[in-house]
């Protein structure tokens, strides 16, 4: 992380810049736990700044938190601010915004929204860990993502937020400190990092406490929808009254947990097991016709749950589970070589009028199609994953 | 209804003290005539108190009256209310509010929203006429149902609303006194309490004019969505212009019935029915492949049009009627000794991996599952229903 | 036209006077490139007396403008209105608004919400070019449409508005002049009016340039969904900055065009074609399994792209293309006397609850039926097909 310190500190200089000039900021982030640590992070440092400079009405007009709904800077997402910020301009005389996106923002799929952004004069800046495309780079005014200096996924970006924060505004590093390892365990990362901020914080809080931070900011984001919830999410991450926040992990956990176990009544009792060529166990289930739909879990997040309890029920075996809908599938594996962007890629080819897109990390990912090729698409890949070596 | 009295009468007092002190009130109500009617009527007792405790814009920043999508206090829904009222309170320096839930509320799905209020100190009552699980009473303040003294579902929210309302200001008694009949006839109630609350009106409105109220403000809900409409309810309920109200019910009314002919032609046309084995009728239709969608009438009033209608063609005859889509049915029923709560708590254990949920009152109610089980779920409650007894 | 130049004047007027009086304006707009620059037209004339009569802020208070969801004045949209309209009424003593529905507004479907706007003495003018029906004309106080005095479809709402809108203020006529062009090729008029509208601009914009604005219309507006993009609207309009509008129009055209790309790819491997009894291709895409779906284009203009190409690819040949999901068709032809119209009042007599509805032009339209009908109705609808004469 030492190798990353220049760019980090250029965000941190454009960041305060924005805030000197009274530029206002939207802060755009994945929905899940270490989207949220990482845009809480930057929040909490720029928020007294922004008050000094503006009053105490300030952080309403200058400064705007926002979940998004996809996993990347949609056109949906970039028209609303686009549309905003010309009107906050031509009705309030305010300049256009500085966008950062965080634990977002490092791929291709960005672009067609960042172009968008960049023909009005917005600035970019991106702290992510997802693997970068390199074309981003042009868009933005800065970017901090382990990968260019060779580092790990495992390195969140809450980590790279909570960093990036304290360089902005050291006075908040202690009230902060706990949410690289929020971030840490919510994204499961076994990096050397993960350990360190976990053990920064062991005084304070368990890991199982960290956990269930983690697992209460990804089950209240679900009903928060793409609201941001500030003081929800505040008390979650006990950044306000301490009794509020046990009250609230331990009804938030014991409710998130319960609709998690209901779930996987319903769906373990309808899984589909087969051993493959490769001697992988590929399991799938149906999200559509066999989850609650609308509730919580997700089908991404029931998928993986899924797959947890199927992993430990066969310790030492490569396992492959795909949770399917009518136009997509989500994949997790252990123990097998997977790299599910090169399947994407391959059945793009040879699927013709399947419509397939999607990617994500090697292991772990998302594969869209139109539904009347489902049945096709998923025979596919699942021979592909038979072909596919295993680790153990 | 004297019996319950002094339950209404400290409801009344925690709300009149609540406005008192200046607590903002979020009014969440079901969105149905009943409901309508209940919120209302508080509506009126409280608006003008409000304002001369607030001053004249007070309404607009201590007071939201919100209908609510599901049948109970959602997740959602408290989610969005401690949201608002966590910036409300750091923005604007207001207390938490007093939280009223008319029609809605009495029961064991609305525990994990109330769980969640309470965390944060916001104080719940309870207005409701809906079969009362005891789990709820932790959580409230205040809780007015007839069952807690052996009364009767059929004196409706609406007739217990407008009681509290005359309690909190006797001024609007007159105004409202008619609320009550309108909510008799929208939840069809057959107590004594509704012939008399009817009578009482007689001088001003027919039975079929309160009908007509009770037909528009299901039919204007729809087109809301979940505003609250707070000009044209008051229209439709003949408390602004009457010359408006009564252009405004003959529209809505005239554009309703065409709107449920419409929807019965097609519907009515592919009912299947049958004959159990306990000699009463089944009727099944699909809601999702043969009724319009998106539109008036939605699916569970759609399916009570179609068994009013078979009813009327089979007096004399045990009668059930299933509305059914991908993952719910509907039931109504008449002449038979249906336990819905009951059923669906067999179909539950019965029915591994189904999802099964729902419940309502004894003969009208609904049935979720997950969509892959839907015929094995719907041959199952068809063969409990062939087992139940007739009454004639 | 110039035989609509009394109506024109009499539109001009009443807009006019509701300014001079403050009264509010609402101004619903269908959503395609025509409804855009038809609303835009309007929206120049009037923006600058509205903030002359009522100061800077004006144009927040007493003008609104909101492309409809539904090529017609819908339930949901007056309802929004009416409450709004009386919100502001009680909360801000405002009049009651007076509603302006362009290229929407002339046909029977429209007659519904015409009746609940009416109970409230909200006054309506229409500015359309789509078939009229007579019995609108009783709800509004002023309706300009070609076919009034025998005119054409091809002149498209937006060369009608922007005359209106010159009439109005004559100040704005340079800054408008090139709407009727883009409007023009937005609609693919044939009219001779269109060719004179392009070439009134070709000093400026070639035909490419037209299309193209055209084209980034209807995309941009995707993305907005029914918010009114106002300053990204007047970019691609090259109503600002001439310099954002070049980056602008090229951008958000190469990215339509890279979709339409992708989804015609997926499409036309997925067309069925066949030859008709009367020697007509039709050709037939499931665009709920065959396209992707919630993204640009929608299934309205995939079907046109379709159709385009395969009429391209088969020149002097009788062509219908159908697109079609799960309760839905969207038909286009050409060198067929098609009456969609028709079709459709007979499809309705004929099979009972099938729930047909719908319509259109002659040659272009879409039906609606529910959903465990579609087979028999796609067959019953090619025997029609089949059955009408071809041109060559």
């Amino acid at each position: 992380m030492e190798k990353l310190k220049p760019r980090m500190l250029l965000v941190a200089k454009e960041i305060k810049k924005a805030i000197f000039h009274s530029r206002p900021i939207i802060l755009r982030h994945h929905a899940d736990a270490d989207g949220i640590t990482s845009a809480i992070a930057i929040e909490r440092a720029i928020l007294p700044l922004i008050t000094d400079i503006g009053g105490t009405d300030a952080e309403y007009y200058f400064y705007k938190r926002a979940p998004s709904k996809a996993p990347f800077y949609e056109l949906a997402d970039v028209t609303r601010d686009i549309s905003f910020a010309l009107e906050d301009s031509s009705r309030h005389g305010q300049k256009m915004p500085l966008v950062i996106l965080v634990d977002n923002g490092s791929t291709e799929e960005d672009v067609p929204s960042m172009r968008q952004a960049r023909v009005y004069g917005i600035d970019m800046l991106v702290i992510d860990h997802h693997h970068p495309d390199e074309i981003v780079d042009q868009y933005l005014i800065g970017h901090v993502n382990p990968a260019h200096v060779g580092g790990d996924f495992g390195v969140t970006s809450g980590m790279l937020c909570t960093e990036i924060a304290r360089m902005i505004n050291p006075k908040v590093s202690d009230t902060i400190k706990h949410l690289p390892a929020v971030s840490a365990v919510g994204d499961r990362s076994e990096a050397p990092e993960a350990a360190r901020y976990i053990s920064l914080v062991s005084d304070h809080y368990t890991l199982e406490e960290l956990k269930e931070m983690a697992l209460a900011l990804d089950y209240e984001q679900f009903w928060l929808k793409f609201s941001s919830g500030k003081g929800l999410i505040d008390d979650i991450l006990d950044l306000g009254d301490n009794a509020i926040h046990n009250k609230l992990i331990f009804l938030l956990c014991e409710q998130a947990n319960t609709m998690i176990k209901e779930q996987l009544e319903i769906c373990l009792f309808n899984v589909k097991s087969q051993k493959l060529a490769n001697d992988a166990i590929m399991n799938v289930i149906d999200v559509e016709n066999y989850a609650q739909k609308f509730t919580f879990p997700p089908p991404g997040k029931t998928s993986g749950e899924v797959h947890d309890i199927l992993v430990k029920k066969s310790p030492g075996r490569a396992i492959v589970t795909i949770g399917y809908g009518p136009d997509f599938a989500v994949i997790r594996s252990k123990g097998i070589l997977m790299n599910i962007p090169r399947i994407v890629r391959e059945l793009r080819e040879e699927m013709k009028g399947a419509g397939v897109s999607g990617g994500g990390h090697l292991v772990v990912g998302s594969i869209k199609f139109v539904e009347g090729m489902r049945t096709e698409v998923l025979a596919k890949l699942a021979e592909k994953i038979a072909s596919t070596k295993v680790e153990y």
